[in-house]
């Protein structure tokens, strides 16, 4: 898995480590003008596609690869894990300079230190200008903050599911996900590495998360009240056996417990205070304002059924961008019940409006602009 | 307080007990025709109005009382507190045979349980037949399963902000709501009646319930992106410092601190699961056959707001009315941001169809049917 290590990285708190280690992929190889970042959601990695040891799909892998939406045989993909992190990338479970985890002493990061170490990791891959910037939900925030903080090294912007900043209730919900795991004793003010660790506090955290994910159409369509059987590591609880359990809870206790597997609960912790304190318009009348300086062309990609970054959101954006004098604005649509998860999930319909995009801007034939009555 | 003891009372999984303590409270003078039963959701109590000693307001006061829309001075009411809950009806933290809390050895109980049991009471009442049945969210479904387990005893029923069932978004919210309670340590299977209660799991578990209860829009009014301080039990978080901690954290967080002071865990997963378990038209082919024996009137009241208890699920309640041949039946939508909390809150839009269909059943001056496209 390759990494890099930028000297001297200072974070937006003011911290500075001596080092800071990114994982990151690259997929295709550059011809100088064909790079797109691709920026990851909260609890995503740098594996857009496969690990290069084979033992997974990736999170992307039907938009991004050979012949896909984002042809791999034509783009140099880059997709770099964010800091905070836990998939290789520098974050509370990485060693410190101690040798010892860093835990809760490693800087607060926030979304324009993930970019800002994007920027640094392709300037070591001799990259200057991108073709495009592509992300998805934190991913898109992400997406956007190029288009504010680095306007000239880039071409076209992709934000998809996303937003200028989390509204109350996201940012409620986040709260309830972090004092899962705040409230965890395992938690231990964010030292548990050499113990066991806050799992069931990171389970809640991520059941939460799931739902916000999904739609109530799509949860009535997949679950409905159908009866399962589940198997967690809490407690018993006699009094619920004259119960039914749901198949809605097997399924969430299942997701739980292979995430608390695979994602560190500090690192949930930080990255969700990333998106949680990300405005676009920080310091700035206006997110047309924080848009104004880039002068390429932005697609804005939403769902229906996302009541966690929704269309109405993703409408701002595009005015924004519009208000900023960007060269060509779309706000494409997908009418779909899959939810938030719809940007992961749904590739046939998030497929064609990004490789059209990627082509040919908002001229793009798959690309439709629901400002225009579409 | 005024209790009653129904002597050896069976519940819904078979178990007995000899003795059911259960609390409620009556407002006004009975007539012979003027009873109302009004049924609380999840974490309420029978005091609709004012404690008896006069320490707080009660949860309905401004919809229930002398001049207000269910006049005290023409209806004699009467609330229950469910069996499973602990505001004085006997439930897990209420102390059994042995003298000792029952806690998880307390019978499961459902909403038929309660349905039940307040016909019981009502028989100690010397009330044969209901004017009305009132109930929302919960209580909601307590209502309908009058008109489905009592369909002779009750004239009209009026049922807020609730639905036949649950769907699998709610099961899966309150499926984690749980799963906090079992997870907090002090939970101890149960049994913590001795020592530290689940304050933690149980906080978590309110501040859930809490932003299902309000909507999107109503969220986003009252606190939008506001900082401000928040002082709760939880270990420090100090790589969170650099952040702002916003309103809604601090709301939610003083709501759990003051909702954990006056619950009981155990009850809390009692009546969860009651709800989550509850299906109008269980054994049925439809609701329409559960209904089928009323033959009153019914006021479904809904909010547009409400994203846990649709509108349009309650538009399937009001047909299912129809097609099981009620007299009069009405679906009343209220335009509302304030979401399922909407039937507490907003007193001006549900006093005036509630008193009218007391007073006039659907022919009410003040009740619309969105069926009949109002």
């Amino acid at each position: 898995m390759p990494t890099t290590e930028l000297d001297g990285f200072t974070f937006a708190c003011g911290d500075t480590v001596d080092s800071l280690t990114v994982a990151y992929r690259t997929y295709g190889d550059y011809t100088g003008s064909n790079a797109v970042l691709v920026c990851h959601a909260l609890t995503g990695s740098q594996h857009v596609r496969g690990r290069a040891d084979g033992d997974d799909r990736g999170w992307w892998p039907d938009i991004v690869g050979p012949g896909r939406p984002i042809d791999t045989t034509e783009y140099f993909v880059v997709c770099a894990n964010v800091p905070g992190s836990c998939h290789g990338t520098d974050g509370p479970p990485a060693d410190g300079p101690g040798g010892d985890p860093w835990g809760t002493a490693f800087p607060p990061v926030t979304v324009p230190d993930w970019t800002r170490c994007q920027r640094r990791l392709l300037d070591t891959l001799g990259v200057d200008r991108l073709h495009a910037v592509v992300g998805g939900s934190v991913g898109g925030m992400n997406a956007l903050d190029w288009a504010r903080r680095y306007p000239d090294d880039v071409h076209r912007i992709a934000a998809v599911a996303t937003a200028p900043r989390l509204d109350a209730q996201c940012l409620g919900l986040n709260a309830i996900a972090r004092r899962a795991i705040r409230g965890d004793p395992n938690w231990n003010d964010g030292d548990y590495y050499g113990g066991a660790h806050p799992d069931r506090g990171l389970a809640l955290a991520r059941q939460l998360g799931h739902v916000m994910y999904l739609s109530k159409a799509s949860m009535a369509d997949k679950f409905g009240r159908r009866t399962a059987t589940t198997d967690t590591a809490l407690p018993a609880d006699p009094a619920a056996e004259f119960f039914a359990t749901r198949d809605v809870e097997s399924y969430l206790d299942y997701q739980a417990d292979t995430f608390v597997a695979r994602f560190d609960a500090n690192s949930y912790l930080y990255l969700l205070r990333a998106m949680d304190a990300y405005d676009l318009a920080a310091g700035l009348p206006s997110v047309a304002d924080a848009l104004a300086a880039f002068d390429g062309d932005a697609l804005v990609l939403s769902f229906t059924g996302d009541w966690h970054f929704t269309a109405a959101q993703s409408a701002t954006v595009a005015d924004a961008f519009r208000a900023g004098g960007a060269a060509g604005v779309a706000h494409h649509v997908v009418d779909s019940d899959y939810g938030h998860d719809a940007f992961l999930v749904d590739s046939a319909a998030v497929g064609p409006p990004l490789a059209d995009f990627l082509a040919a801007g908002t001229d793009g034939a798959a690309v439709t602009d629901a400002t225009g009555g579409v």
